[in-house]
């Protein structure tokens, strides 16, 4: 397939509006078609969950009308602790697979991992074009080059203000702010009506970039009519306006004047490319040079300073190799690791296993983001390491060092009440999210009825008067391991638990013609075994008497046999140790 | 040994001190000895830490004075993720071991897992009297009968206010508040002066039982002179004040009138006697009936009302298998699992699998507890899957509903204020919390000279001129999995670790003279072998082929064999996965 290169516009099934980045008037909002031919009759759209619902990631959306349909994201997950040995968990696909026919397309909303991070696999499966902004677009070109499939995909370049016809759809990308730059929120044009999704989004009326979210474009689609909201539920829970982005570099300003005379280190996600515009901006200002550690953020660096989004200054950048040939007090160190991740650079700095930096007291390291639910042990590990190597930190809520990416609830109630939709479904989130943000929604005057919450595998219908839950599609959790896309399930993962619980014990049986030969007992993650010879001396004793006990029986069927050679151990063990390894008899019969 | 009745007071090394609860007097308390004899000259005072320093959790100090010595509490951790397996952490006893000789005993500051969990394991090494007040007694005495030595052991019951001596060492219990009663501080006096351990405590001036912490005594031992402090810095990062438990019965009131005729469910920890209290009173006001689901729960509540510290209102009591026989809106369940522990009662209620509870929408749940770092994850799936079943759910910083145990800054400054050390070393708590503590104790006036943040392992020496680390002992972690305890280290953990990442492969050959007979190939934790038989088969070829080299080589040495196996399996899995499961040949020569 031809690949549309990056930044291009001509795609045949793109309707193209090109205008000036930063010339939007409402005459060019005009020139977007807001009516679809009425002749037909009207079907329902259904919209099935393939992630993101109950759950924080792997969010995908599909849309269906008649013989169309579309999808919104294919993100991924990361796994849980009790996910053992899984390295991402990405949405199941059966449902695109079965109607590969119908499927016109897929937007992306934002680069971020949970919006893009299952996308390879599915193109691998399915290959549909895919529709994103620049940035987007390049950060998904970098996965389809590591994946080998870049040339046989094609990425078509949209930016805010277009609208692509997907079969019956008409979708239009919306600017929204959001922690990455080229987000967008979609307006999905339907003979049924007008369905909007937001994408992750909050409000920003000082972002970086210099646009603010297109609450214009927002409010015009809500006065013409708007049949339904799917709206970001991450910070449903928290009142209030979420910060501007601008507040952490005024954060960052003022540690830097206290961080005087010592190196500052600044761990941040590597896609807040915002961010790090900021930190590069004053280190410029305060003669520091700035050195970036981590893979994924000198990767984004590079591609957001290529397409345009990061400027960095002349001069600024430094190799992490040359770090240590500037003066502490000229440094500025931007690394990977906010959220303590163990192989990330920030991790190696803490527990000194960094090929470079090396922490010392004179240091002054700042924690750029706050702890996602489940990680905050780790990152609370290297913040103690790093205090114990003498480092000064600034952490969790201090100083305002972080700011969200999503609206809090006075966001949410005014999107709500800008685009007035009839019917609305809360995503993104937790059951906790999404039930608040239906209260916001009911509080704005949105029937409870009138409301879905939906879930991953619900397929919603909608019409003129009407939202109900019609369908059940396949929406599990395919576990990646390794070059493995869902080899590893359920049986293999309660395996893995009881391996990682109390290990395993292997009984090696040789018999020959109704004798036994010999019986060995080899055991991993069980016991030392040099401290406990005994112990292994016993096992090894019952297996024998077990053996023979059947063979004197006449049992030879080595089923039956280590059958019973697994409830022997089993009891025995649990009887002298409480454990409950893994048995695994092996007979040969020789 | 003979074993002291609870809560009688004879006991040949303990100073009696008897009066009465409630009447705490400056006359009473100067009855008690401040000065011992000094005509020797003085020894330093050595301070052990063997638990409870850069982690939270299995608190244990060990106090040396020439050929004296005492333990202060005898805690556990509870196990990281990545500890598999391992059901608790203890302290490595190694020093008390050696030393067992000059260990006069062991006082206990309250009945906390932390403090109490590693008593059994220790007594059953080193059988030393214990001291603690009588509900810590209780339910210590509870863990010795568990362990099937409670006649082995003697506790002696002391209460606030008694002196009790141990060797050179005099040591003075101080009653203090904390979420469990009958908590103590420790005044420890020595000829080298006189040194004060807070124990966990916060300052609550409307204490459910009526006894706010002794700060007098506080007080008057540091207008005396105190030379140390050491002091619970669990909460040094929080600013201002710890709430009064009293604060969450306002809350619970305010609740139960929301939630009129609905049945009301609280999870709260077992321990927390006064929360339950103040629950019994609410139902009792409001007319509902109160049932218990946990087991841990029944246990401290029984123990508890038996001794005295809970007054359970007549009638008040109902089983929890008659729950259903009472209408909704006259019931309250008080459930353990407000952590989302995995086998809690509460979790069985979200899960639907608790005997007796089935959550219904017409149920109104109260989570009374903060998530402990970690464990936001589980909370927040117990709080979803509850929400799911149509409950409403109080959880987190919702309304008032939990309060800390622990002293925030301005009680610690306060403690720092009255008890006026010359030296300090903040205790209990991470690396960020001590260096927290360490921090509010200077801004009190304490040269940072006279601060020592130590370490598990460290022994600190205390003159009445000098503070410094002057020694090393062991102070490990010790697992205990089943009934081994330190049977599983760093080797077992990191097997399983291995096994839980990408599972176990078995290569089991058979050979005989010089000959390959049988090669089979068993996995677990692996892949689902029935849907990659091309894979299992593809290993097992290459098994049967390097054998087969092994013996035309004429290498017949099983260790050789068995390394070829491993490599040319793990090379050919690894290029074929991209995993790294344990490889585990066995050979048998038949």
């Amino acid at each position: 397939m031809q690949k549309n290169k990056i930044g291009s516009s001509a795609s045949p099934s793109k309707k193209t509006v090109k205008r000036p980045r930063t010339k939007k008037t409402a005459s060019v909002n005009n020139r977007r078609s807001n009516n679809i031919v009425d002749s037909q009759p009207k079907l329902p759209v259904r919209i099935a969950f393939l992630g993101g619902l109950n759950e924080v990631g792997k969010n995908m959306t599909l849309y269906e009308y008649g013989d169309d349909m579309f999808i919104v994201d294919c993100g991924l997950a990361f796994p849980d602790t009790e996910m053992l040995g899984v390295d991402l968990v990405i949405p199941d696909f059966t449902y695109v697979e079965r109607n590969k026919e119908k499927i016109r397309g897929i937007v992306i909303t934002h680069g971020h991992e949970d919006h893009i991070g299952g996308l390879v696999y599915l193109l691998k499966s399915v290959n549909i074009p895919v529709y994103a902004t620049r940035l987007t677009a390049g950060l998904i070109e970098g996965k389809l080059a590591e994946h080998g499939i870049l040339n046989d995909v094609r990425v078509n370049c949209i930016e805010a203000g277009d609208t692509i016809k997907l079969g019956q759809f008409e979708v239009e990308a919306i600017h929204v702010n959001h922690s990455i730059p080229d987000s967008i929120g979609l307006a999905i044009k339907t003979p049924a009506g007008v369905i909007i999704q937001t994408g992750d989004f909050k409000i920003d009326s000082t972002p970086i970039d210099g646009e603010i979210i297109d609450l214009a474009r927002f409010s015009e689609l809500g006065k013409q009519g708007v049949l339904c909201l799917l709206s970001d539920s991450t910070n449903a829970e928290r009142p209030g306006y979420t910060e501007s982005e601008k507040k952490v570099g005024e954060s960052f300003s003022n540690l830097f004047a206290k961080a005087k005379g010592r190196r500052i280190i600044i761990a941040t996600f590597a896609s807040n490319i915002h961010r790090v515009q900021q930190i590069m901006d004053i280190a410029k200002n305060t003669g520091r040079k700035v050195a970036l550690s981590g893979r994924s953020l000198e990767y984004v660096v590079e591609k957001a300073a290529t397409l345009g989004y990061l400027r960095i200054p002349d001069n600024l950048l430094v190799s992490i190799d040359s770090v240590n040939s500037y003066p502490a007090d000229k440094m500025v160190i931007i690394t990977t690791g906010s959220q303590g991740e163990p192989m990330s650079a920030l991790h190696r700095m803490a527990f000194s296993e960094h090929r470079r930096v090396s922490i010392i007291p004179n240091d002054y390291v700042i924690i750029s983001a706050t702890p996602i639910p489940g990680n905050e042990k780790t990152v609370g590990r290297v913040v103690d390491e790093l205090l114990k190597l003498g480092a000064e930190v600034i952490y969790e809520k201090m100083y305002d060092v972080h700011v969200s990416g999503h609206a809090c609830q006075e966001e949410l109630k005014l999107m709500l009440g800008i685009t007035k939709p009839k019917y609305f479904i809360p995503v993104h989130g937790e059951q906790k999210h999404l039930r608040r943000h239906s209260a916001l929604a009911q509080s704005m005057g949105i029937p409870k009825s009138n409301i879905i919450i939906a879930d991953n595998g619900k397929q919603v219908e909608l019409t003129e008067n009407r939202i109900s839950v019609v369908n059940e599609v396949p929406a599990g959790k395919v576990f990646v391991d390794g070059y493995g896309v869902g080899d590893v399930g359920s049986v293999v993962i309660r395996d893995r638990k009881r391996l990682s619980d109390d290990g395993i014990i292997v009984v090696a049986v040789s018999l020959s013609q109704g004798l036994l030969i010999n019986a060995d007992v080899i055991s991993r993650g069980f016991v030392y075994v040099r401290e406990n010879e005994e112990l292994i001396e016993t096992i090894s004793s019952a297996c024998e008497k077990v053996i023979n006990d059947c063979l004197y029986d006449g049992i030879t069927d080595h089923n039956s046999i280590k059958n019973r050679i697994r409830d022997e151990v089993s009891r025995l063990i649990y009887e002298r140790t409480k454990r409950n390894p893994m048995i695994l008899p092996v007979i040969m019969e020789v």
